[in-house]
């Protein structure tokens, strides 16, 4: 039996605890001086807060399973029962670099359902936090449903500037005629976050071709609260268990981002 | 005669002013009830502000020059004397879909040299300012000089997409290859405020090749501040008169930057 307001207060609780321990860490003068360098900082920061996360959960839920980046989950190849993905710190480039704009990206999923998604943007203190059917949110804020009405060359277009260089991935070409499209494009770095933007509705699309269910599981069910449609770059729904290429974007816009301008190869 | 600290402390003194008029304006339903689509709101507000500075500069400074973008300023065609130059809504796009992540930009030229510096996240309350030769500063606190060292491959590169795209200024090939060459990019939509974000550290490049005066005055002083580099895109230094293809960065990459990536049209 899944109990889904009683896990929401635990994982808001343990998310906001995670978070408070990551700002208390990030300016110490003595974790970062015994790291040789910053990467190592997140990477040790990456593990601490999952297995954080990954000893609450196996203590109160022992029948949950989760799905993570750094190992302290298990083999996820299906949503069957309640599976927790995480990402302790999304968006590690801009931890190391700016010391800001990354986030803790927390989604429950049961029998295949997303049920519980929290993006917590840390240093800012925000968090972003969804159940299933009863809106989304910016701490207390419930955040607006969509416009009804949106085209593309109307659009803020969320990519990494990447896809419009030659990859192995999606045909870049095509990239840079979306980017020529759309009104304007954003970079943030933080994959979780770029989310969260889209569910405020500050931007209304969002490319890429290589994320991880930790990436956007919790952000996924955000959006699909005010009404965003999520779907992998081929056009089927994403499945959460693997890397997949996504686009995501207000309902108007997304068939026809697909359909003009993404060719996977 | 010019009284650098007089100037200083007004500027300052009507720059938070600004921030607070825009502030009670964003969000007041009579201000958008009555615009016919938010452009108009931000082409208004972006009025007001400047013939805001306007009246405040003429009545305090008459023997001042403004350098602006909506008209209530002077011809400026060389930097004699002192020159005001403002940008009064930096980040438009922006202010329409974001309501954030927008600046008011105000830079003072004296006899040529840029003595002040000012820019201002309106709505997260932050200013960063600088007066030459004294540091470069976020709020109460001092930013940090530039590391010694940086390499492009470690390099954050905030950039517009748009310019990885086939278009009449530069070689857009060649752009792909620095954003390839890169650590990472990134794209916030205010060019004031990347210069600002320059000078925090957090980012390490930055190109963008139709910037008016306007946008990069206030910010080049800022960055200046804390050793940061400022050229035009063909290697000479920025005139502030015109519009200008620009490379900013830390001075062991902007040379590289421009000999190996950028060829202007």
């Amino acid at each position: 039996m899944f109990d889904r307001n009683e896990v929401y207060q635990l994982a808001r609780q343990w998310v906001v605890e995670a978070g408070e321990r990551i700002r208390s860490s990030i300016d110490n003068p003595r974790e970062i001086e015994t790291k040789s360098n910053p990467n190592d900082l997140v990477t040790e920061m990456d593990k601490k807060v999952e297995e954080f996360f990954a000893s609450k959960i196996r203590s109160c839920f022992p029948g949950h399973r989760i799905l993570s980046e750094e190992g302290f989950g298990d083999q996820v190849s299906e949503l069957t029962g309640t599976v927790w993905i995480i990402d302790p710190i999304d968006g590690t480039m801009n931890f190391v670099h700016q010391k800001r704009t990354f986030s803790i990206s927390l989604a429950i999923y049961h029998e295949g359902i997303g049920e519980i998604g929290l993006v917590y943007d840390v240093m800012a203190d925000q968090l972003y936090h969804a159940q299933r059917g009863k809106g989304a949110y910016k701490n207390d804020q419930k955040l607006d449903r969509l416009p009804k009405e949106k085209s593309l060359n109307q659009s803020i277009l969320m990519l990494n500037t990447w896809w419009c260089t030659p990859n192995h991935i999606v045909d870049d070409e095509k990239v840079r005629e979306l980017v020529q499209t759309v009104r304007g494009t954003r970079t943030y770095g933080s994959a979780a976050l770029e989310f969260a933007y889209l569910a405020e509705g500050i931007v209304d699309c969002y490319i890429s071709f290589q994320l991880h269910p930790w990436d956007m599981a919790a952000g996924v069910i955000l959006y699909h609260e005010v009404g965003g449609l999520t779907l992998q770059a081929n056009g089927q729904p994403l499945t959460m268990v693997k890397q997949e290429p996504l686009v995501a974007g207000h309902p108007m816009i997304v068939e026809e981002i697909i359909d003009r301008y993404i060719r996977l190869k």
